[in-house]
């Protein structure tokens, strides 16, 4: 009789290549595939003569804990980030490749769950974007390490450096939801330092819009490409905080965006104003656009005036916070 | 007075920031970089309408260990195999992403070697190929994920499924001196079960070549190309030993791949047959040709013929070596 290990076998028992067709299976082609795993590479259309490259890692500990974030949500966590820093380009993305570096004593299903966290991601922000390649590895700490590609469609890139005095600033997406998810998790769902299991059925209707903003965000993908239809001079993806990034965009165009408090906190949805401009994670794009431009979806929180001494400023006066650093922030909060 | 520490301080204890700074001020722009790095994805150019692209990592443990590989051995390697691929597939590689998930108290120092490594790797093997972008993460385990991409220059991929009866095998680079290298470690460096350094004055030439072919391997990248050019039927990197890279190339193919024991005995410079065909990590290119076109730095390893029951042959005789699994072997043998 089987036992339900053999049913759901450990990574560290099976060879690489069972792993692999198990997660191919749950992987359909996508429209811009021309050449599919299986090969030593895989061939994704171009058609603007052109691909958009960016990559991003979520680790074990800096990035997630595993007792609170499942194959699933780590799978789509792991696509949205990378798909919103190809949106930020003005761009459409087109493929996804998947580096896993995963613990021995990994269950099988927990790497088809992250595949189809993939798969659903890609399905529901960037429709026609599928996982095209990637490789598999057996590591002590589980690493989800993806670079998206994605094609300008004949567009210019809408870099960081292009915001001028007189642009309007604006928002898609929201503000300090996934930093007060990630404070739900730290306050709520602990055993003294330890991470225990979410029990969503503890959280009200705002709780679980935290959380899953935390765990599962859904970027505005296409959004990044209406942005630059519509004339958007600088744009980027909100990754480490308004604030931080904000002032990333200003320094990168030589300008100051001067921000309006009561529009940022409009976008935070109850959260408090340190975390509307200080959390991070929320990845909605920002951008600014000619005076009068702002396409649907985006939200005007600003405008962009000649450089001052600070590269942002909120109702005239400078932000102390730094914003969100993944680099030490989830650790220094265990 | 500045300590040591001040000069080249640990990850953990300076901003994402400098740490991607330090790097970039290692990294020259390609010839086909049309936005680099600093924004939030990079542009880089793709004339056949089409990109190649590629996954593979390193991770420490099953893949590297730090006593003996230093920085730049790893930037060399991670850039290597995956060059590699994108040559396989009859493409010019144009551009790599790094993510590096890196210790806290790892030297900014190593880190810098290891972009030494990768700028050096591609300008040796594939030049105007560069690193357009990436990201770093802290963690417990030094992990190198590297995407590389490429351009086909328009001509069609060459895939591992072309192979037909009557075609010529081939292969370009050397067969086992990789695995010599890693036995070699594994003999001569270890104290009890833990690797030390290397001391380089304690080998002899041979002894060196084996050494360097397994921590900076050179695979043959602009032959990748040429065998396209030559007609190439199929092709792959070998990158997991002969018997099992073969074997691929046979099922993808639907045909037998007749070898000549002479003939890889010809390419593994010392190396015995079990290492020759069982030994991984040596990335030379396996390719097929229609009879008689085999291009210079190819060199002929046997003949194809319709399916039999094995996929491979050596010499008339089926191959018992399964070959090398990286994802089993390393640890295996600690």
């Amino acid at each position: 009789m089987a036992s339900a290990s053999d049913d759901d076998p450990r990574i560290g028992d099976i060879s690489e290549g069972t792993v692999l067709r198990a997660i191919l299976a749950r992987t359909a082609p996508g429209e811009h595939t021309l050449l599919g795993p299986g090969d030593d590479a895989a061939v994704i259309a171009a058609p603007s003569k052109s691909v958009v490259a960016t990559a991003d890692t979520l680790v074990e500990g800096p990035d997630f804990r595993t007792a609170w974030s499942g194959g699933y949500d780590l799978g789509w966590k792991a696509a949205a980030v990378n798909l919103a820093d190809i949106a930020a380009m003005g761009a459409m993305p087109t493929g996804l490749l998947v580096s896993l570096a995963v613990p021995r004593q990994t269950r099988l299903s927990f790497v088809e769950r992250m595949a189809d966290g993939f798969r659903e991601a890609c399905a529901a922000l960037a429709p026609g974007c599928t996982v095209v390649g990637g490789d598999l590895t057996v590591s002590d700490l589980l690493v989800i390490a993806v670079t998206a590609l994605g094609d300008l469609e004949g567009r210019a890139p809408v870099t960081r450096a292009g915001a001028r005095p007189g642009d309007e600033v604006a928002l898609a997406g929201e503000l300090g939801a996934a930093a007060a998810g990630l404070a739900l998790l730290f306050d709520r769902f602990r055993d003294g330092e330890t991470p225990v299991p979410v029990d969503r059925t503890a959280l009200d209707t705002d709780e679980r819009r935290a959380l899953d903003a935390q765990l599962r965000p859904a970027p505005p993908v296409r959004l990044g490409a209406v942005a630059s239809d519509a004339g958007a001079t600088a744009m980027m993806d909100v990754s480490d905080g308004l604030a931080l990034d904000a002032a990333r965009m200003a320094d990168a165009s030589g300008v100051t965006l001067s921000l309006s408090g009561a529009a940022v906190d409009a976008l935070a949805s109850g959260a408090d104003r340190a975390r509307a401009v200080g959390g991070g994670e929320d990845h909605g794009l920002l951008a600014t656009f000619p005076a009068g431009r702002l396409p649907d979806g985006f939200h005007r929180i600003g405008v962009v005036t000649e450089r001052g001494v600070d590269g942002v400023l909120v109702d005239g006066a400078a932000i102390a916070h730094a914003g969100w650093d993944p680099y030490r922030d989830w650790d220094g909060a265990l």
